[in-house]
């Protein structure tokens, strides 16, 4: 796995230019990343509404206007094409997996840039906290909840999370860290075990990759930005165009 | 002025009954205050945005549901009868001072609770920083500025400010602290010189009451909810409702 992208202008141009297609976990180190949620104007107030009484699970980095394709986030950028890889979501079913979505793009989209729980992992590496998804380049382990989130309109559903597994000393540390990281999700929603917030088999995660948790190893579970995805789906929301989970919009704002 | 409010239910109760009609600072101490912004639901996804986009200003404590009276934050009050004082603005121009708008009230209506800065009072007070606002149960001195906020919608306009006088002794103290209620504003926005953010004259604040300003202190500044109030002015919007400047809706959180 390349973790060559130091810089997100570069990660986007390769993403752009259908180069890059990997998850974007250990890039850019520094840099904020963001899950992405598109909808019609139609539906986004209540989406708006939804990330308003859910800042655990989509912490806005920015909203653009109606049409709008390049974020004040990462300016010279095309939300469109900077992904390296998108999804499309019909009536609550997945529909297609995307390079692009220039070529489908209407006047009427609204992008919504939600902070992502990537952003805090530089600053944890950096204090000599090892991340296994980062050293074994996989993308990281995400899981639906039964964590009821505040519905908000046609919105409801579950919370979903992202799960590290750290070393028990590392526990305490690794909340200071992420409390740091408001717009990265802040701190865990929930440390020790999975069974508490639904979760059957940490073997078997919905988005991502498995990895192992070793014996001196809590599993910590931040709230993730791929929850709009899952209420999408659960709420049967007619469209919308998401971010491959682990492919984030990497934007030019230190985290 | 009466100080006897400790509950907000019971300063609400004497609001809705047309008992209380003065401005809230100084009373419930330790809970949250909040701004009021109605809106029909047809401006509101324009405001949510304003708020998304200026969180200094706006920042949210809740978004009632259209029509919605009760809000969360304090069960069983009547947001269209439980503050002390609201106003109407037609096509940005304040066309009516009410005692309640429960008698106007539409179905329609979506009721914004933003955080406001007597929230953070309690913990100066206790910290033994002087108010003189509270001291002369007057209401605080409140100016429009030479700040931009960010447009979204029809919505555009310049930030309002709140000046609370502190000693010069005590300026670093009164950032920290408000630096802990992110939710009513956090940190000042200005410190020191009015003329840079455009008020040119202390004595005569456009909103609240004047006080005097003593040798030893500096004039501080944190963004204000009433800025939606200028910025429906400026932007000629059809129609709001608001709380009169220094008449808040106490919730029940605490602070």
């Amino acid at each position: 796995m390349n973790h060559g992208y130091k810089e997100p202008g570069l990660l986007r141009q390769a993403a752009r230019e259908g180069r890059f297609k990997d998850a974007t976990a250990g890039h850019a180190p520094g840099y904020l990343q963001g899950n992405l949620m598109i909808v019609p104007k139609a539906h986004a107030y209540d989406f708006l509404l939804f990330c308003q009484r859910n800042p655990k699970s989509c912490p806005l980095i920015e909203v653009l206007n109606p049409g709008q394709l390049e974020p004040g986030s990462a300016p010279g950028s095309n939300i469109a094409t900077d992904i390296p890889g998108y999804r499309v979501y019909r009536n609550g079913e997945l529909a297609q997996e995307r390079d692009e979505v220039g070529s489908i793009w209407q006047d009427d989209f609204v992008s919504f840039v939600i902070g992502c729980s990537f952003s805090f992992e530089a600053a944890m590496l950096e204090a000599g906290i090892a991340l296994r998804h980062v050293t074994l380049g996989r993308n990281v382990s995400m899981y639906r909840t039964n964590i009821t989130c505040t519905p908000a309109g046609i919105f409801s559903g579950e919370m979903v999370v992202s799960m590290r597994p750290i070393k028990s000393s590392d526990v305490a540390k690794a909340v200071e860290i992420s409390a740091r990281f408001p717009i990265a999700h802040g701190i865990p929603v929930h440390i020790g075990n999975p069974k508490t917030i639904g979760i059957r088999d940490l073997a078997q995660p919905e988005y991502g990759d498995a990895v192992d948790i070793l014996d001196d190893e809590v599993p910590m579970f931040w709230a993730c930005g791929v929850t709009p995805q899952w209420v999408a789906q659960k709420s049967r929301l007619p469209f919308c165009i998401t971010h491959a989970p682990g492919k984030m919009f990497v934007t030019d704002l230190k985290g």
